[in-house]
C-alpha cells in the first residue's frame, strides 16, 4: 500500500514544485549567504512538508484555482522550520531529521538569527496574498506556538504537571499549526464558514494525534526510524503524556525515581530502560496509544462534511496513518 | 535645556499613555506566565521609546487622527524588544539598560521563546489596522533586520571588514527599524508618496548616526551613561567603525595586536586601553564622529519638506541629540 503522504505527494505533485520554487528563491539572501546556507541544510534534509501539503490539499478541497495558496503553504513551512530552528537550540539537539542540527553544525546565533529571518519572510508571502484574514490566523497560530513552547518550558522537570497542562502545551507547540495551516487553506478559498471550521478542527486534532504518537515513539521507537535519538525527552526531562501517565499511577518508590531522574536530574545508565518498564507496567505506553488513536478519529470525523474526493480520502487515510506507527 | 526626547514625550504624553497600555495588555499571557515576566523586565526598564515616539510623531506630523498610529508604535516596541531578546543571547551579554539582561536572569530559552512571542504579537497588531501596506513595510523591516545580524555575525572576528559591509550591517540591524517606524507613521495617515519617502529617510539616516554613536560610546564612554560596559564590542571581537578605521591604517606591528585580540581573540589585560590608543593616534574616534554627524544631518535635511512644527523641529533636534553624546 502506498502511504498516504505518498498519495497526496502525488495529488498535489505540481503544486508541490511551485512550493518548493518559490521557497527556495526566498530563503535566498544577497547580503548574509550564511542565511541560505543554514536553511537549505533543514528544508533540504528530507522532512515530509506535511504541513504545506496540508495548506494545498485544503484550499484545493475547497474549489480553489488561484496562486496564493501557494504562497500559504511556504509560508507555514517557513513557520515550522524557523521554529524547529529556535527548538534545536532551546532544547540543545544535537540531531533532526537524521542529521546534525544546524546549532551543532554552525552555532547558536546562528540558529536563533536565521529563524528570525525566515519568520519575517513567511509574513512578507502572506502579506503578498493580500489577505487579511490568513494574516490574522497565522499571526494567532504564531503566538500560541511561541507560547506553547514557553509554556513547556516553564513545565519542563515539573513531575507535578497534569495532562491537562500537556495537553495546553501540544495545542500550542504543534496542533496550532497544523490547524492554522489547513484552515488558511479554506479561508484563500473562501469557503464557507463551517467549511472553514471543519478544516481548522481536522488539522487541530491530527496535530495533536501527531505530537502524542512523536512523544510516544521517543519511548518505543528506534533512534533511525525517528531521526533523532531514543529517549532525549527523558534525558531533557520533558512531563510527555507516557510520563504524566506513570507518574500517576507510581508507587512511593517510583515516586522516588521520577523525582530524581526528572526533577533533580539525577539520571544514570538504565534510568531510560527503567522509566520504560514503570510505563509498560502501569499501562501509560498503551493508554497514551489510545489517546493518540482518538484524536485520530476526531481528525477524521472533522472532515466528513466535507465533499467526498480523492483527497478528503488521503487527509482521512492520513490520520490513520499517522497513528499506524505506533498501533 | 529639555533634552528633545523629553520634548517628545511630552508632546506625545497621552498616545504614549495609550502605547503603554497597548504593550501591558498583549504582553500578557493566560498560558504561560513567564512570558509577561521576561517581557515587563526588559520593557519596564526605562527604555526610552524613541522608535514608538517616532511612529507617533511621524503620524501626527501628517495630520493623522485615527487610532492605528497607537497599534503601530506598540508593534515597533514590540519587534525592538524581542530583537533585543534575541541579540542578548547571540551576545551572550549580562547588562542591558544598567539591568542583568533575561538571558541572565532566567535563561537563553526563555529569551527566545519570550522573543518569538513578542514578534507574533507584533504582526497581530498590524493586522488589526488593515492596512497591508503597513504590514509590508514591517515585514521586509524584520527581514532586513535579521539579515544584518546575521551578517554582523558572519563578519565578527574578520579584519578584512571593510566599511561597506559595517554600513551594510547598520542599516539591517538599526536603520531598518527606525525607517519603518517613521515611514509607516506617514502611511497610516495617508500621506503623499514624497513625504512618506522623506519620513522614510529621516528614520533611516538617524538610526545610522544613533548606531555609529552607540558604536564610538562603547570605546568612549562610561559604563553608568551607556546602561552596558565599555568594551563590550572589543570583548566580543565586533568590527565596528573605529576599529575598522584604526586597522586600516595599522602599521605591521599594530596590525598584528589587531590580529591577536579581534581574529585569534587572545586578550588580555590593557589591550582594550591599547585598542583606545591606537584609534585616537589614527584619528579613527574623530573620523568615525564625523559620519555620526554627517549622517544627523542627512536626516534634518530629509524631514525639511514636511511642514513647519513643534513637532518636526523636536525631531529634528532629536537628531542633534543623539550625536551631542560624543560631541
Amino acid at each position: 500500500m502506498i502511504k498516504p503522504q505518498d498519495r497526496l505527494k502525488d495529488l498535489l505533485a505540481e503544486d508541490m514544485s511551485a512550493v518548493n520554487n518559490i521557497i527556495a528563491t526566498r530563503m535566498a539572501s544577497e547580503n548574509a549567504p550564511r542565511i541560505p546556507e543554514v536553511t537549505a541544510h533543514l528544508v533540504e534534509a528530507g522532512g515530509k512538508r506535511l504541513r504545506p501539503m496540508m495548506t494545498l490539499a485544503a484550499a484545493r478541497l475547497c474549489g480553489y484555482d488561484g496562486p496564493y495558496h501557494i504562497h500559504l503553504a511556504a509560508t507555514v513551512e517557513f513557520i515550522h522550520t524557523a521554529t524547529l530552528l529556535h527548538d534545536d537550540v532551546v532544547d540543545e539537539s544535537d540531531k533532526r531529521r537524521g542529521r546534525a542540527t544546524a546549532n551543532l553544525l554552525w552555532d547558536n546565533s546562528s540558529s536563533i538569527l536565521v529563524g528570525d529571518y525566515l519568520f519575517s519572510r513567511s509574513f512578507q508571502l502572506m502579506v503578498e496574498t493580500g489577505n487579511l484574514r490568513v494574516l490574522d490566523i497565522l499571526a494567532n497560530a504564531s503566538a500560541t506556538i511561541a507560547e506553547g513552547e514557553v509554556l513547556q518550558l516553564t513545565v519542563a522537570q515539573n513531575i507535578a504537571t497534569t495532562e491537562e497542562i500537556y495537553f495546553k502545551v501540544i495545542k500550542g507547540k504543534t496542533a496550532a499549526l497544523f490547524a492554522a495551516a489547513t484552515q488558511v487553506g479554506g479561508v484563500i478559498a473562501n469557503a464557507s464558514e463551517a467549511d472553514i471550521q471543519a478544516l481548522h478542527d481536522y488539522g487541530d486534532a491530527l496535530g495533536i494525534s501527531f505530537q502524542i504518537v512523536d512523544d510516544l515513539l521517543d519511548y518505543s521507537g528506534v533512534t533511525k526510524s525517528l531521526g533523532k535519538n531514543v529517549g532525549d525527552d527523558f534525558r531533557e526531562r520533558k512531563l510527555t503524556l507516557p510520563v504524566i501517565k506513570a507518574i500517576e499511577k507510581a508507587d512511593p518508590a517510583e515516586l522516588t525515581f521520577w523525582k530524581r531522574t526528572i526533577e533533580v536530574g539525577d539520571q544514570q545508565d538504565g534510568d531510560l530502560e527503567q522509566a520504560m518498564a514503570l510505563m509498560e507496567k502501569h499501562g501509560a505506553i498503551e493508554e497514551t496509544r489510545e489517546q493518540a488513536v482518538l484524536w485520530a478519529e476526531k481528525s477524521k470525523e472533522a472532515i466528513r462534511r466535507l465533499p467526498q474526493s480523492e483527497l478528503r480520502d488521503v487527509l482521512a487515510d492520513l490520520a490513520d496513518f499517522v497513528v499506524s506507527r505506533v498501533v
